[in-house]
């Protein structure tokens, strides 16, 4: 293998595959980068147990010439240091050449560096995947139904299950659920795909979909998604990206969620958002996060936090509706925070069925979002 | 006490005491941050053991009326939530009232705080410090001479004199010197001060002048230094900081400084930082930091590093002048960076007297700054 190849495509390249490389290898060529040249791309792959990511870099691109292949080959370079290295560099070309052993000699401007590279054959093989049905989905659109639900994932791996989000699909409407027993946040979306397409169970980690997030271009392109029977590939631009789905069935959410409710009220987001973040500085000093949210008789609500040693918070704020009995209710505020800081609407339905029943939040202006926080049973 | 103050004058007069206060207090005072108000000034007060810092805001400034004070008086509140909270109140304007037992209620638009104030009686006394002898510098001198030092100073509690930088003033010359005996650093400037006031063995954590960078306004205005028998005050603007002077005799370290050399080179600040930073890179994989420099035939240097693992790293840079013997030396190159990166000088002079003794590096444009580095002792 012997090429000439554009640095900073080469590190965009690298930038893009390397979450995908073990930190900790459990063997030295799950901690590499793979490196493939031919005549027509050179590609980029790392891959841990979990995901695989794939970049290509086209070598001529219209009349942008990105690389100058010698000779076509392989060979898988040790992650961390090549990630780092490439980025400092001294010139805009780097020419990579890989020897006997794979010992490869990669030159930039007057720096020279010799690699003790591995053998690609050892790499692991990316899964085959029939790509009979597809999903179209704008980048943007699956960003934000990640952003919006893998906050109520579980952070525990006591329950594998319950760190994942819950992909179903049924009747053209893609849903996405978490929920770590405590919470439970739910976004749906129409796609445009046979409505005798479905699927259900299929849970990716939310950890996995936070990296993914981070490789959405930020051009609201379409990304086609591929649900396979363990794996799940997004197709973007000039990556690839593949994960395994989480072993295990997913527990049935639906029984928790009331929808006739005692008392509803309708507050304003950012107004309540804040009242309660000052009530958290204030029950964080406990180490319970423990807010109390009280009805009043005026269409007010008050908002409260109390800490032996420190004191107390207390936030008055006008309910914009205000329906049924009166009620007073303890929940956690960072839970509470979490759903206030992403979902991105100026009102907000609160619906409750007494201090100790689920507190059910729902944006004013749209269906789609649907949270859940389970209150604290305390002695208001 | 009783007053109503601006959100903003106040929360910054709290950002700058903040980090006086402990954040372990042995006992809960120590953790606070005392208020007191007149009708000229509220001022802000924190002290930890090693240093105090206090911040005034005057009630009316020309025609900027900053606080109306009710009832003067003084309290101690608990510093982590007041940091905190105050920065979050919903409303320009804050109104505190002190009640019986130090019980302090804090409201602002409709959010009412109540608190657990303390006893400003138990609050340690500022040092009393006579001001005969004030050095005159300005901030923005003061900062690059704290930034161009505290990298050498040790960060071993086992030597503790060694965590500080030492303040010499002798001839109307301030000189700042750290060490922590692997490296060195040094750097000297004029102040407009009476000859025959002179000063040596005044060593301050390096920790607390970084603290005290942070506080040096933007604007290159003069700072007051009062440098009394155990402790340093600085006046600037609407802040007063006082600090511990550490204990003991710091080490003499002019016999360390060669100042006839074998070997000089005058090398681009940054084409040699940037070929070490790479050379660090792999050097930091075999956890040495191992950098070497090697003399070549041509005019030209050599840096390289290698680690048995991953390969070898070579970097070839042309010298702007080289003089004397032939050179091969190892050192850390972590230390190296850590001086190029604060030098702030386009060309440096490099000065080795063999590969056992030390190395200095001086900036070609003046005399104020000096540094050294030792060896690694390594078959090169």
């Amino acid at each position: 293998m012997k090429l000439t190849i554009s640095k900073n495509k080469l590190n965009d390249a690298i930038q893009q595959v390397a979450k995908a490389a073990s930190t900790r290898p459990a063997i030295p060529i799950l901690g590499g980068i793979k490196i493939d040249v031919n005549h027509q791309f050179v590609t980029l792959t790392a891959s841990d147990t979990d995901i695989s990511i794939q970049s290509f870099i086209t070598v001529e691109q219209e009349d942008i010439i990105n690389a100058q292949v010698e000779k076509p080959g392989s060979v898988v370079l040790p992650a961390k240091f090549f990630v780092e290295i490439v980025k400092k560099l001294p010139s805009e070309e780097v020419s990579i050449e890989v020897g006997a052993q794979y010992q490869t000699i990669i030159r930039s401007g007057s720096t020279e560096i010799q690699m003790v590279g591995l053998d690609p054959e050892e790499f692991p093989i990316l899964p085959s995947i029939e790509q009979d049905d597809i999903l179209q989905i704008p980048g943007d659109l699956i960003r934000s139904m990640i952003r919006q639900t893998v906050l109520a994932a579980s952070t525990s791996e006591q329950t594998p299950i319950l760190t994942g989000v819950l992909w179903r699909l049924h009747e053209s409407e893609l849903k996405f659920i978490a929920t770590d027993r405590h919470r439970l946040a739910s976004r749906t979306t129409k796609v445009d795909v046979d409505s005798n397409y479905n699927f259900s169970n299929i849970v990716i980690s939310a950890k996995t979909l936070n990296e993914l997030s981070r490789l959405i271009p930020d051009q609201n392109t379409l990304i086609d998604i591929v649900v396979a029977d363990n794996q799940v590939l997004f197709k973007m631009d000039n990556v690839l990206f593949y994960t395994r789905i989480l072993d295990g069935t997913y527990p049935d959410t639906s029984k928790i969620i009331p929808n006739v409710f005692e008392t509803e009220l309708v507050l304003d987001t950012k107004k309540v958002m804040d009242a309660i973040d000052r009530a958290y500085l204030m029950s964080r000093e406990e180490k319970t996060n423990i807010v109390r949210l009280a009805t009043m008789e005026d269409g007010q609500i008050e908002i409260s936090s109390s800490s032996t040693e420190l004191g107390r918070v207390t936030e008055q704020l006008e309910a914009k509706e205000m329906k049924g009995d009166p009620l007073r209710i303890a929940f956690n505020s960072k839970y509470m925070l979490d759903v206030l800081k992403v979902i991105d609407s100026e009102q907000l339905f609160f619906g409750f069925t007494g201090p100790m029943r689920p507190i059910i939040i729902r944006p004013m202006d749209h269906d789609f979002s649907m949270y859940v926080i389970l209150p604290y049973r305390t002695t208001v």
